[in-house]
């Protein structure tokens, strides 16, 4: 991993020239440009985006797409395990991903505070661009404004998505049938356990890092090998209890969870019991959940395990036709109850 | 047009409930599903929208895809002519547009502010919708963020597009030839005087309006009418004198034009004097310039002046081998002068 003073060294606009960015850079006149070419085009190197055209012209062949976004508004900008720039990559081909897309093309658009160092907008902008890389999609598109300082915080990414769909299936909560099993692709909570340490400044015996992670290879690997894949859903704000309760409603199922299957990491779950919140409802980015017909799961789990990413693996519930759009949860010690949807989020802004 | 308080009114989430977002309604919670249901799908409706799951699915037929992004951090969110909303639109579908492609698809991001009225919200929303629908384009995916008071400025809309290729040409700066002629779609100048006007609270005599609107129809009616269409740009930050730099700079040719061929109105021009400022490098967002072979220029304008949005095209100037990436300007009076890149923006936060 590169130390900030590396970024300031290999900035390619140097501190003595602009050290911070200026409401001029989001004007659309030299600034700008020299922001972009120096800058995105740098950091994210695709010839599509080299155009600099309005849009980025893309071959395609006959079939369905996926399209998602986000946007990615977290803080602090930088935390153990990833960053806004790495995040806004993995959230949105996650999100491609559990549609059963092949993510391809990316767009960024970069909402800038005047005023932002600019050597914290390359390391931003660097590890997107490597992101891209390593998950194997293009940047092909972005666009660049800058607000007043005090109308925005740094720096906030929107990415798009476009995937490939590799599948005739419908995958989704209307897909679900009762006796689905509900599989878990790893341990739950790290993301947001990550952002609230740096935020909070909390000291825990080891650094908790994110999970932030692709996890498009695990998901297109259960699809090629022929798995009757019902629903995926990845992990994001609101944790795994809210993902359940989403998918309870949509396909007015019930779903019955295990609380000791979950895998919780000891030091997440000690640092959620000393700050009084529930790992279930804490965020991931590199989690999702598989509903799989009961004679698919193992195969399905030794699939995902073959995968780092989802090495974790492992069966936490069933779906069931009673009690539609409840998520009950069998609790350690043998009780069941209600597993409900929070109100607001635990922890705003950790995506 | 609606007023304020129709909007007020008509809010589906009602000002004794939850008067103003607040930072819960971006946690993934229960609040942040009320939002997306009561305002955004409300707003929007879309069957694939509706499905809500994590990238929208859409059928494609054998070609190539346009794909662009555009951050709207326009202040203030409502202006003479349009307001955040439909410019998220309206920008994004003539960015597809430029590259010869119908536009069809569009993702949401919004990003806001805690405390932003929540019939804000609707009526941005609603407009978004209805521009959307206005446009052919449906908006099929989307993504709700809060940030803090203070850490964002109301509402910020990212906006991405997928359009359909209508052309094997590759339209773009690379296939303009010397001798081409320059043609302009309408009047320049409004969009950023309409946005100042309001921001510094100026009285005109008569209140200036912006060219806000879709341009797609025009452009593809060019396309399917057979006309060689060597470049197009629209002319947002930067205004005409920005396009036509960086197009001369990427096309290694020069640029002539006639500064008395462009036309401005009488109320744009009388305001920028006052205020010092050149309606040629003030933003639009309903016009764009198209370079066309010499011989087919005059029929280009015959289809062009046949849609209302166009009605007002003309030709301003040609191509030149000689003097690549300088624009000149043959001034009212007979002088020739540079038409240089301004370094920064004229006017910050016009789209």
């Amino acid at each position: 991993m590169k130390s900030e003073s590396d970024f300031r060294l290999s900035c390619p606009i140097p501190i003595e020239e602009y050290p911070r960015v200026l409401l001029a850079h989001g004007g659309g006149g030299r600034l700008m440009g020299r922001l972009i070419e120096k800058i995105f085009l740098a950091a994210f190197r695709d010839s599509e985006l080299d155009r600099r055209h309005d849009s980025a012209v893309l071959p395609w062949d006959r079939g369905r797409i996926a399209l998602t976004t986000d946007s990615y508004v977290v803080h602090p900008l930088f935390f153990p395990g990833g960053d806004i720039g790495s995040l806004a990559v993995h959230g949105t081909v996650n999100d491609l991903a559990m549609s059963g897309a092949r993510p391809l093309y990316l767009t960024a658009g970069y909402i800038l505070e005047e005023g932002l160092p600019m050597e914290t907008l390359w390391r931003a902008a660097r590890s997107m661009g490597d992101a891209a890389r390593a998950s194997g999609v293009r940047v092909v598109a972005g666009d660049t404004k800058v607000v007043e300082r005090g109308k925005g915080d740094g720096i906030f990414i929107n990415t798009a998505g476009v995937g490939f769909l590799e599948t005739d299936r419908l995958i989704g909560p209307e897909s679900i049938r009762a006796g689905d099993a509900v599989l878990l692709s790893g341990d739950v909570g790290r993301h947001g356990m990550a952002i609230l340490a740096v935020r909070e400044g909390l000291e825990f015996e080891s650094a908790i890092t994110s999970d932030s992670a692709p996890v498009a290879d695990p998901v297109l690997a259960l699809l090629r090998e022929g798995i009757d894949v019902r629903c995926l859903r990845d992990l994001t704000r609101g944790g795994l209890a809210s993902a359940l309760n989403e998918i309870a409603v949509s396909s007015s199922l019930g779903i019955r969870i295990d609380e000791s299957l979950v895998p919780v990491r000891e030091d997440v779950d000690a640092a959620c019991a000393i700050l009084g919140l529930d790992p279930l409802y804490v965020a991931n980015e590199g989690r999702f959940i598989a509903f799989v017909c009961e004679a698919e799961a193992d195969r399905t789990l030794a699939i995902l395990r073959s995968y780092p990413v989802s090495a974790g693996a492992c069966r936490i519930g069933e779906t069931i036709g009673e009690t539609p759009g409840v998520v009950s949860l069998r609790s350690r010690i043998g009780a069941t109850r209600i597993l409900d949807l929070l109100s607001g989020e635990q922890l705003p802004r950790i995506c």
